[in-house]
């Protein structure tokens, strides 16, 4: 966030503590940042009723009286001891202060509209407006909602009250914040894929752990077949390893000891250490013993293994939501095992699937490359000339490419540099999405080599190059992308057929044959219902087209294909037919 | 197995202990029983030196000259004190004879060649030959093989020596079962596994989880995909599910109480009951879960779920042995949900893809109709006119079918009668495959039901129905059946293309990108060998075809078909290539 932003929604989180004190003199407040949309206040309501979402307005109204007055913002140095007497009644300002003396670090007290009634003081370490009234734009914030908040986050420590308030440049930002916030609970993937049939929850399977039904599957399946086109073209093959693997697999991936916490552990019996396995939480460990399955020689490489299978991993439940929190994840996975001189071949070939893959979803890709620090080389391993030439290919591609990509110091890996795609959708919310990971310390572990030309050991290299990433992740970034608007290539139904009444059904019963006999997915609707009901249906199923037989179509065996723009044609059935598959082949968005 | 040959082997048994007991004095005799392809014998060695396999042929010797003086057996009551005096030296024996008068029955003594130098007698229920020097051909039997087993076979008791022999009515029989073995030997899918690059196994990852190499992969997607297209026909959707679950599924489902001990458990922190998952043993709970997530109607029915998946269950890690017994398994499992009504459409469904699936790899299927057995019924849930009518309709579905079929009376499963399918491989080997097995346990238990016609609630029936079963276990066979040479449609590596010499080698790469984009699993061998090693190699890997091109093929734009069978062509490369993909489409075995 720009500087001079991130100091307004700072000003902005004293102005709120300011103006909730007015009703609430008896409030203790604790601290007050700037976030990514605005700022909040952790405030301790213990001495009264806190307000409630209805209290918000009046307090805004506070804060916009008082910014009038609010035309300096000025600081004083202040011993511990000063600062103890200020906030002697508050025993979190007190416990700041502990910390910042016991750090021997300065202790400010900052105050804006010095001598008039709007005056307020506040234990801060600066970075505010310096004239709030003229810099803020009182139409360009507003109070937001009300959380809990434990103090300093510890479950242990009292709970607070937190006010959210939203604040940008302009009020045009922040209108169009709202819209985009209103769009998206609209959108929400939860909502549409219940709505929408895709996929559902059952207490008795668990939180976390989808169930896909026929439709959602569809859906998996048509993205998955997508990524492995794109794959085969680049000479990758499938492999398939199974979902646990012993624990000494992850203790030499080095896995165990890192994340031992976040790792299922797999037993039949309680207490026996022999029989402990791991429900794999990544797969590049069990791709290495494929590698490493047989003896390599280097006419043999690269070898680039595919595999779409869930991986798993200990999320708490309550961090559980939708499809962008499970437990079972299920990654379109890949690892290339080459040598050093056919890295730059192998990542252009990821990037061009990359490329292509979210292109065909219509996002706009935005590039990180993740390099070390060069303040920091201690913190990675690895020959310095090493790094440089991995970090000055990437960068010599990503020109190349023209791609609209940035450089992020520190963002490596400790074992290799990366390549981290962003996709922003339709809404303007970027998403993380597929990541170019070098890998120099599998290999290391695991002892991974090829006989090169001279009849030597050589080390390999690893590369993961998962592209949707998680499907799950995917498809729940997808339908809000889309609003469940699937292009007629990835909707689970593609055309539904309504015959207008029951004389129509036998021509209905044949176009229908005739479809599926194309490879449509087509559905037939031969419901009782009247011809509004299930034009209804079909709209709000999202179904790209369906198509009205009736007297006129049974009697010049045509269709009227009907878009779900309301665009609106009666053709051929065979005209029909070509139109569909014509748009499913270019993949049109 | 028939009466008599059973009397024989059992006859043989006796007579294997009475030939030990030549050299081996002191040696204790334990039991001797029939078994599937002949008979054994466990004794104890402990008092002098166990023979060894060299040892057998001497053993086998004098069974053959005893033989000729056991004319007759004759038996004879007596009491515990006298089998207890006839004993005393064999604490076994005084074990079994304790037990058999505890339980009231009566003991016998059996002794054959009475009065001749090779009298013996042992302490038996009976079941022998009334004359075994007639009734039994001294070429029709064989010592085998030495093994160790315990005693009762309980680990805690002592080791004793077991002698297996192989035995049959004819010496043609015995010859032929022995030929079935050193074929069996020769064909062993771990052997083969090994030598085509199928699929491997690690350390590190565990015994009993194969490693599936992208040509193993390539076979597991050919076998599946005909699955799920022979599945599709019939109406059939694919779904997801993750592999975990709470407990409480399969509290629900009754596999918690039943088989706790084989199931895996997962979690992430010991001692965390709230967190305990279970790795799935079978898909059926979950899918109940998919259909029970909307309200179904009649008019939705049938529901058909088909799903590849693993599933996991303990085994004790001796058992393990290649992919025959593992703990990672993959059934191309399907549910069905459907009413009553609807059963025998679904299960014609279903015999119809078994049938087109098993024919096209060459086997011969065996029908067991599994029903419950009439003398026990309380043993079995539900109504009595429910059974014989689901019994009727099965038994009417296998005359209509002109199936090779028998009824089992008491293989039913508690709750439903099933109709399971056995194979006949190419070395006369029958192997237990599908299955199609009724369930309204299930149902019940998850509480699974439609709206009916009338509006009311009716209880839905399943069907489990998986086709290849595992898998695992369904290519260990396959790949034995085949000897390795899987026919072309199966082939990981369809055609290898062979250049005599460098000169030809633009030809063959131009070659081999065109069989590539007609959709062949074309590999170029551009290796610097001479012709007659990749000839050699081209033939050790079972390849279906290769294809030789020299001066000739390139001056006439051909190429030499050359077979695994030794055939030879040459054609031009479009007549090549249709005659491929002919021999692909038509699934020629």
């Amino acid at each position: 966030m720009e500087q001079s932003l991130e100091h307004k929604r700072h000003t902005l989180a004293h102005l709120l503590a300011a103006a909730v004190l007015v009703d609430y003199p008896h409030a203790k407040l604790t601290l007050g940042p700037a976030i990514d949309n605005g700022f909040y206040y952790d405030i301790d309501f213990s001495a009264e009723t806190a307000p409630g979402d209805d209290d918000l307005k009046k307090i805004q109204k506070h804060m916009k009286k008082m910014l009038g007055h609010w035309i300096d913002f000025s600081h004083k140095e202040v011993s511990a001891a000063e600062a103890r007497e200020v906030f002697t009644n508050n025993s979190f300002k007190l416990e700041l202060i502990e910390e910042i003396a016991a750090k021997g670090e300065t202790i400010t007290l900052y105050t804006a509209g010095a001598g008039t009634k709007a005056e307020f003081t506040d234990l801060c370490r600066g970075g505010h407006c310096e004239n709030p009234a003229q810099e803020i734009d009182a139409d360009a914030f507003k109070l937001d909602k009300i959380a809990g908040a434990y103090w300093r986050g510890d479950e242990t420590k009292p709970m607070l009250t937190r006010i959210y308030g939203l604040a940008f440049d302009t009020a045009e930002e922040l209108k169009a914040y709202e819209l985009q916030l209103e769009e998206a609970k609209k959108r929400d993937h939860r909502k549409l894929g219940k709505e929408l049939g895709l996929f559902s929850f059952s207490e008795l399977v668990g939180a976390g752990l989808p169930l896909w039904s026929p439709k959602g599957t569809q859906l998996r399946k048509r993205i998955d077949d997508f990524v492995q086109a794109l794959r085969a073209e680049k000479g990758y093959e499938n492999v398939t390893i199974p979902h646990i693997a012993k624990k000494s697999l992850y203790e030499t991936s080095g896995h165990w000891n890192k994340y031992s916490e976040d790792l299922f552990k797999v037993r039949a019996k309680e207490g026996d250490d022999s029989d402990e396995y791991v429900l794999k939480p990544m797969n590049c460990p069990h791709h290495t013993q494929i590698y490493d399955a047989a003896p390599r020689s280097y006419r043999d490489l690269p070898q680039r293994y595919a595999e779409t299978t869930m991986v798993y991993r200990a999320e708490q439940s309550g961090e559980l939501s939708g499809l962008t929190r499970v437990l079972s994840i299920t990654q379109d996975d890949a690892h290339v095992f080459c040598r050093e001189s056919q890295l730059e071949d192998e990542i252009i070939a990821i990037w061009d699937i990359v490329d292509t893959f979210y292109g065909a979803f219509g996002f706009m890709l935005k590039v990180r490359l993740s390099f070390r620090d060069p303040a920091t080389p201690e913190k990675y391993l690895g020959e310095a000339d090493v790094w440089d030439t991995s970090e000055a290919m990437m960068r010599t591609i990503a020109e190349k490419r023209g791609a609209d990509y940035f450089v992020g110091l520190g963002e490596a890996a400790f074992y290799a540099p990366k390549i981290d795609f962003m996709a922003m959708d339709s809404i303007g919310r970027t998403h993380q999405v597929a990541t170019i990971q070098l890998d120099r310390l599998q290999p290391e572990r695991f002892n991974l080599a090829c006989i090169n030309e001279a009849g030597e050991k050589e080390r390999v290299i690893m590369i993961h190059a998962a592209i949707a990433g998680s499907l799950e992740r995917f498809i729940a970034v997808l339908i809000e992308h889309l609003g469940g608007n699937f292009p007629l290539w990835l909707a689970p139904e593609q055309v539904r057929i309504i015959p207008v009444s029951d004389v129509h059904l036998s021509y209905a019963t044949e176009v229908h044959a005739k479809l599926l006999a194309v490879g449509l997915r087509a559905t037939l609707d031969a419901h009782n219902d009247s011809m509004g009901k299930k034009i209804r249906n079909a709209k709000q199923a999202r179904l790209p087209y369906f198509m009205v037989l009736g007297d006129k179509e049974v009697a010049g065996g045509s269709v009227t294909l009907e878009g779900r723009n309301d665009t609106s044609d009666t053709v051929s059935l065979s005209a029909a037919a070509n139109r569909l598959l014509a748009e499913v082949e270019a993949k049109v968005i």
